[in-house]
């Protein structure tokens, strides 16, 4: 329940600021984005803090994944896991929806395709689960920080703005304004979204091992 | 007494960084917003790490009334708390004027109505609430940067720039300009914030029993 | 000594970043105080955390003598401090000169003066010193987030862009640049420095005493 | 390794976000490098949390050499650091290339030369290091924290934008795009930096040994 919740808020949080930013930006996307980066980074600190010690804060079924196999989880645990950030996913757009005065839902028209855009999915879903990883198994205590912080430094530093989730970017195939992605171009996300993860699961394990060394 | 200076503090720079940011900004609402945003999770910051140690750092009415609701405060303390909210913010609101070269008080002209609104602060103070319940109960030592990083989020991702404190917002009645609300508008804004105080207390009840488990 | 260094990364930042915001923001003066800010905060938080544990991270005359009149520093001790931060701060504004290409000082001609301002420097370092002495007592790991914190807010919620500081606000008047400040105005702003600290220093010396009861 | 990884991680964070600065940002320089220093001190965050227990987190030549001049480190690793940073950058800089839609490398054409970007160079490197150096003796746990915030400050406050990694630099040498710097500059920007690493390893010893009696 924590975990629907938390991923309500923070999809709420990526979409929700990005309305904001369309409407007060007037077409400066570089202020928009800057906006939409401070606000993204600014919920993780505070979702992850606070629903951290109930239930660890995954909020990204790539992470839960991570976890399972990493033997942190329980499979059987999993599917409930990914439900309940995909539900959330959904009901934080459509909450962001109705706080901006729009429709409950509408499909995306904002392409977001090509090999650049595929690779910048597998990099940044890299990065995140090998920061989440290591640090949650090293210093479990500024996780929140170092997540949010790698969220702040992946919108910029990819080409896709580092969706890097995704129970989020189903959800955010459902609004057509500035975070919004096509459900068309969804699948490919996805899939460097996963690539990305099992590249990281690998690498942290063996980086783990290094340090116990 | 801290509470009121503490209040005061906060709403000073609420509404006096939206002073300065409509004077620098010259039209460019996104950026004037940005730099509301900074300064208030900063003074966030600065404010409950200095003051939570003496009396708890209610700067915020819903806060207060959710705790004794909790059984965190006993009731006959709450109207003590709250007027030194309101006094604070009202003071607060005064000294900014002055900064600023202004009347002591000036009545907003600022229309913040409607649906969208409405919902905005209902889901901004729930959020909020839920933060400070949760994050309060189980790591209390990192609440301050909790509770600055979700009113950062929040500046951008309610449709109402997330007031979510009844005295700010009484406060704000008394300043027009950027971060002004007409007295008018007040009542709804309250409601609001109470109705989303209420749907927080009692999901972060059930959140924290569902952590003991 | 490490005060004089730390007061004057502390300066060259204040005055360096102003002068590279000069140059990169072609009027804007709004995004030109915002980098300033950022970079005066993100300064704070690293020479505080560096030289706190050294000599107390005093970068500021009047953190100086509030310590003193509090008797957690010897009076003896107190002319050595001032003079390394009036120096350190000196010495700061000609290393930014330096960094700039700019002759090794030039006197402002930024007017800052008036009753406004006054009052903002008066509550500026009010704040401030409010801050560093009951969080410096009660919370000590945290003030260097804490004072960093305030200074972002402060920049923005007072008139004067909050200087704060005696040795720093000297220091500025040697740079005809951002922020700058004509030699005529720093004696206003001075006095009201140290009417903000003695107020500061007798209401944190009570709410120390309320926490205790 | 994990050497290679952060500081290809980091390389590509500095190039990348100052490509996403560049297409977005439409000349607005100012705003270009506000979004590249929030990129760079995020990520030094992220990642210096993340690597630090395993290995150290040296992503810089100079921090290794400064550690080994200390005996923190023995010489005879220092080469295989050194090495792993180097390659770590360059292939950072392709990484990023490639997520942009740009070939695997192109030669920067941007020149950056002159005494006053040597001297910033100087004070840049002398600062941060400083900072590791002490901050890492004294306050280890917050070492993330405060370098981070240092590289934030010193972007803005030195004139060369604070490059400060020899490693980096040649990245940097290895894209025309706004992180850029031109193959013929960087060696002076490298003396710069051994420099401003030997006026802080000398300082930071005597300061440590200050605080020691």
């Amino acid at each position: 329940m924590s975990e629907a919740i938390g991923t309500g808020l923070l999809t709420a949080t990526v979409v929700g600021s990005g309305m904001m930013a369309e409407r007060l930006c007037g077409g400066n996307i570089a202020l928009a984005l800057l906006a939409n980066t401070l606000a993204t980074a600014a919920a993780l600190v505070a979702l992850i803090l606070t629903f951290g010690p109930i239930s660890g804060a995954h909020f990204n079924p790539v992470v839960t994944l991570a976890s399972a196999w990493q033997r942190n989880l329980a499979w059987p645990d999993v599917p409930a896991y990914l439900f309940s950030q995909v539900a959330g996913a959904v009901s934080g757009v459509a909450v962001a929806q109705l706080m901006f005065g729009e429709a409950l839902f509408s499909l995306s028209q904002h392409a977001r395709k090509g090999g650049a855009q595929f690779f910048s999915e597998f990099i940044a879903t890299f990065g995140l689960v090998t920061v989440i990883l290591v640090c949650g198994r090293l210093r479990a205590q500024v996780t929140p920080f170092a997540v949010a912080a790698y969220i702040a430094a992946a919108y910029w530093f990819t080409a896709s703005t580092s969706f890097a989730n995704p129970a989020v970017t189903i959800g955010r195939a459902l609004t057509n304004s500035f975070a919004g992605i096509r459900p068309v171009d969804v699948p490919a996300f996805v899939v460097a979204q996963f690539l990305g993860t099992i590249a990281a699961t690998l690498l942290g394990g063996w980086l783990i091992q290094e340090q116990r060394k």
